[in-house]
């Protein structure tokens, strides 16, 4: 059998062209500087440059650390084949210029994802993390329905005294909310009307009254980089039959599935339950080359160091273990009518799961007089 | 010949795992989720899926906008094929996994850096931009100059009243100044005493008095991605004279670049110059396996939509060119004594430089009382 080294390559902060969330992770160290992780049958070597390597040595959580002098790719080279290695794993995600320089001396071979499987299954110290993340975007989230309380209907558009009211303002509502909580909101989403139905769309401009408010607030911890993750969808003013009505399906559909979610339950399995739930109500999805509407994207992903993490519920199987936080996140978008999705968390137990959303979520709370 | 054709992949936004400064700059559009731009003699197509496809072709500055159904790397196979391609060129940052299966169907060739030459050569609009950027630059530092004032010396510590003035303190004001101005500053410098030998720590706990404090600051703008970033060090009570002299010989050995920077100079050769005037003045360099003192990071790197971008001045020839932003910032760095670092920006005019930093940096400015 061939000796096999794991490779990973990442700069582990945000200003560098590619974080690793696999190396903050395993390691606990960030750096502007790129850095490799090298590991030998459960060791690790990190190799960094000589500017970082002093720190690494007091911050990194790693069996050793290499200074990198002169050309990094050669010194890892030369270091894999001093050790008898002849094959690199290392992600999809690697460097292609520095996969194909490996590939002159060693067998490289792309590793499935995910890279470090465990990294699904929180500890408690993490656990705490996303939670104290949910508090503060509760927090936010609450900071923007005082203001939308103090808001005021003039025909079709929401007033703050005689200023409309935009997404815009909200976003800020939020962000500074949650900035000042010591966490990072980016393309947090406040949209209203047709902008809604379009679920990557943050929404500008002045808010509409009596139809669906998306607000999706995603932040990470400046400290940690652990994340949050939740939807509520608001209205001002009371919306109209239709709306009420799409609005308790996303809510019944998100409720069924929260009670499906238990270690052992296949993510695919409670997404397609979804789909029938919603198609059997008369909800269509359709996505084709010309058009998205419907149920048009997963029902949810683990969170953690990262935004988007495994296990997701979604088009393909992934088997849900104790231990796992995910959201649960239907919605249903429309162009011509707008969107809804609501999204809670939950870390799944022993036996079931454990809501760690606290925002409430019923139609009367939705509806903002 | 063969039929070329350009390819990048990158996901616009930060949350994501790997951000293209090449797409954002290149189309000016953000999303969250993964993106394909191919260039085909001079002609763009951006790959998106369908849930990005309709925002992408209201937003995205390309000629076409594909959308993705399936499987996005069979897609693009698909696409290439059809219109005879034979040969992809891609960045070395490339996707390891994507790269090897366009092998199976393309001759896939690593291009040289940058991907974008042009982008080193700013337009009237972006010179803006990163103007604006170092005036809430400038307003972030006064706030931390108005701060250390207030302080006092008891000891060797900097104290705020009772309480112990920390680099945590003085980050958070410079850190919040910048939020409400619309930038977004992570990771900046406000290190003392020996941390501040180190010019990757950012600093921690009670600031030292009579020593140098680097402050380094580095915001993006949240609205459009432009940088800034400008180093000032600053002692709280009078230092001792080898820090004056450190100080001013790292002053001088600035000036002495900046004069020297216009269309057709070496970046190589100024920060050669730049070391061999401090080793002249008796300040030594040393980088190997266990040490790094002196000058031991390179005088200057391009600033733009990135925080490091082409022209650098380093230890590789780059010749500069009118239009180019860079950095100018020579420092020293000694375990047992501290560090210094002056950086300043420069736009590089038809027959010299124009700098772009207005804060001062005097010895008399540099001594807070």
């Amino acid at each position: 059998m061939k000796k096999l080294a794991r490779l990973l390559y990442g700069a582990t902060d945000g200003g560098a062209p590619y974080f690793s969330a696999d190396i903050l992770w395993r390691t606990g160290f960030r750096v502007p500087d790129p850095l490799f992780l090298v590991e030998i049958t459960g060791k690790t070597f990190l190799f960094a440059s000589p500017l970082e390597a002093g720190r690494a040595e007091k911050e990194a959580d790693v069996d050793h650390v290499v200074r990198i002098t002169g050309n990094a790719r050669a010194a890892i080279t030369d270091f894999l084949k001093a050790r008898g290695i002849r094959s690199v794993k290392v992600p999809g995600s690697f460097p292609y210029g520095v996969a194909k320089s490996m590939e002159k001396n060693f067998t490289v071979v792309i590793a499935e994802e995910p890279w470090y499987p465990e990294r699904a299954i929180k500890t408690a110290a993490e656990i705490r993390e996303i939670e104290k993340a949910q508090r503060a975007t509760e927090r936010a989230f609450s900071a923007a329905i005082t203001f939308l309380r103090a808001c005021n209907i003039k025909r079709h558009g929401v007033y703050h005294g005689n200023r409309p009211a935009t997404s815009e303002m909200v976003r800020a509502i939020i962000d500074h909310a949650l900035w000042h909580d010591g966490y990072l909101a980016m393309g947090t989403i406040v949209a209203s009307g047709t902008q809604a139905a379009d679920p990557h769309c943050i929404g500008r401009g002045v808010l509409s009254a009596r139809v669906p408010i998306v607000i999706d607030i995603f932040p990470a911890s400046l400290a940690t980089h652990y994340y949050a993750d939740m939807t509520r969808t608001v209205f001002k003013g009371k919306p109209a039959k239709d709306y009420v009505r799409m609005y308790e399906h996303v809510r019944k559909a998100q409720e069924n599935a929260i009670k499906k979610i238990r270690p052992g339950a296949d993510g695919r399995r409670i997404y397609n339950e979804v789909r029938e739930y919603f198609s059997a109500e008369g909800y269509r999805t359709t996505i084709d080359g010309k058009r998205a509407e419907g149920f048009i994207h997963g029902l949810g992903h683990g969170v953690g160091i990262d935004i988007h993490e495994h296990p997701r519920l979604g088009s393909e199987a992934e088997i849900l273990e104790k231990g796992n936080v995910v959201t649960v996140e239907p919605g249903l978008y429309y162009p011509r009518v707008g969107g809804i999705r609501i999204e809670d968390m939950v870390l799944i137990t022993a036996t079931g799961c454990k809501n760690l959303t606290r925002a409430p979520k019923s139609l009367a709370t939705a509806i903002i007089p």
